[in-house]
């Protein structure tokens, strides 16, 4: 399968994990986000709502949103799972990693962030004002409502949570957010990181990584 | 069970159509948004997130993120099903609605739209172009990615993505959105409203609806 992949983002990056963490091998087809690769017809004819990530199966069927994605990977290849079997550990997993996924990462994607940064005038400061509210309390939910002392987020392998989690702290690094308020979280990105699906995944492990600018 | 909803909260909305749509029996608990009460300690107790929706089983335990509830509710009562079988058939239905409830919803709520608005300084007339804005792309990405010419967004039977649509169509009249360039979401808003689950679902049929201010 393709997966249409940018290095920095954090969707692309839940999806490297997760295909790294199955053993599902892919071909990464960089879509340069800064170079606005993705709102080209080229790219569009593939995702029409222009958003990377998305993934090419090998029948041509395109597949687009990361969570979706995830859900589909999750039951195209089971093994190891991305939640634990019991339905209500099932649901606190995937609830830790939507506060992340889905309450905290649309508020600072690319698009969002050159709408606060130009068309709402606010500059660079104000951008990071920005990320760093609201990265704020996406963590605050996070830490509250992972396992304390589990090794990962839940239990003592990676899943869906961890998967949501750790290309929100790089953006967290990326706009210099101190992680010291969240000692779970910083104790989960030392673990994760040190896992190989994880380090592989990094977006300064990918083949179109740039030089920071 | 309880479900834990405000009247106007389109991720309320989300679960009260589903469970209605299931036949599921639940006790709404309202918790007033505009008063703050989900910012409050009671609250808390219930989702230290303190957002809404959240359910909690008759065994005590809190499910939270509505996303994570349909997930859980899907398959605890699985008739009728909120998805296809076919698996890209579901990554499909999945995607859609994800292009409205994660790529749009979460620029838009309440909390988004006071530091707009109040934070940021934008105003009232800000706050509308800021909806609009997102509004409108997540209705150009989600009228592509439906079905053309089906009775629901896919298929002759509502399912997840129309009850993620359905929400955000409230929320775009609330905000004055024309939906003129969307005839596909305008004609889906006609189907769904009619359709008893989600009529008894909508807010002004709430026990704690307001009159418009």
């Amino acid at each position: 399968m393709k997966l249409y992949t940018y290095w920095r983002s954090g969707a692309a990056y839940r999806l490297r994990i997760a295909l790294n963490l199955k053993g599902v091998p892919y071909d990464p087809v960089p879509v340069n986000l800064l170079k606005g690769e993705h709102r080209e017809d080229a790219y569009r004819a593939v995702n029409p709502a222009g958003l990377v990530p998305a993934v090419e199966l090998n029948d041509g069927q395109v597949l687009t949103q990361s969570l979706a994605i995830l859900d589909w990977l999750d039951r195209a290849f089971p093994q190891p799972p991305l939640f634990p079997r019991e339905p209500v550990a099932r649901a606190r997993v995937m609830s830790a990693g939507m506060a992340i996924a889905v309450d905290t990462h649309p508020l600072q994607n690319v698009s969002v962030m050159a709408y606060v940064r130009d068309d709402l005038g606010h500059g660079k400061s104000g951008a990071f004002t920005w990320q760093h509210h609201w990265m704020s309390r996406g963590f605050d939910a996070f830490e509250k409502l992972c396992d304390p002392d589990t090794r990962f987020a839940f239990g003592e392998a990676p899943g869906y949570a961890d998967i949501c989690l750790i290309p929100q702290v790089y953006n967290a690094h990326r706009w210099r957010l101190d992680l010291t308020p969240w000692p779970r979280i910083a104790a989960l990105e030392a673990v994760c990181l040190a896992h190989p699906a994880f380090d592989a995944a990094r977006p300064e492990n990918q083949p179109d990584a740039e030089k920071e600018a």
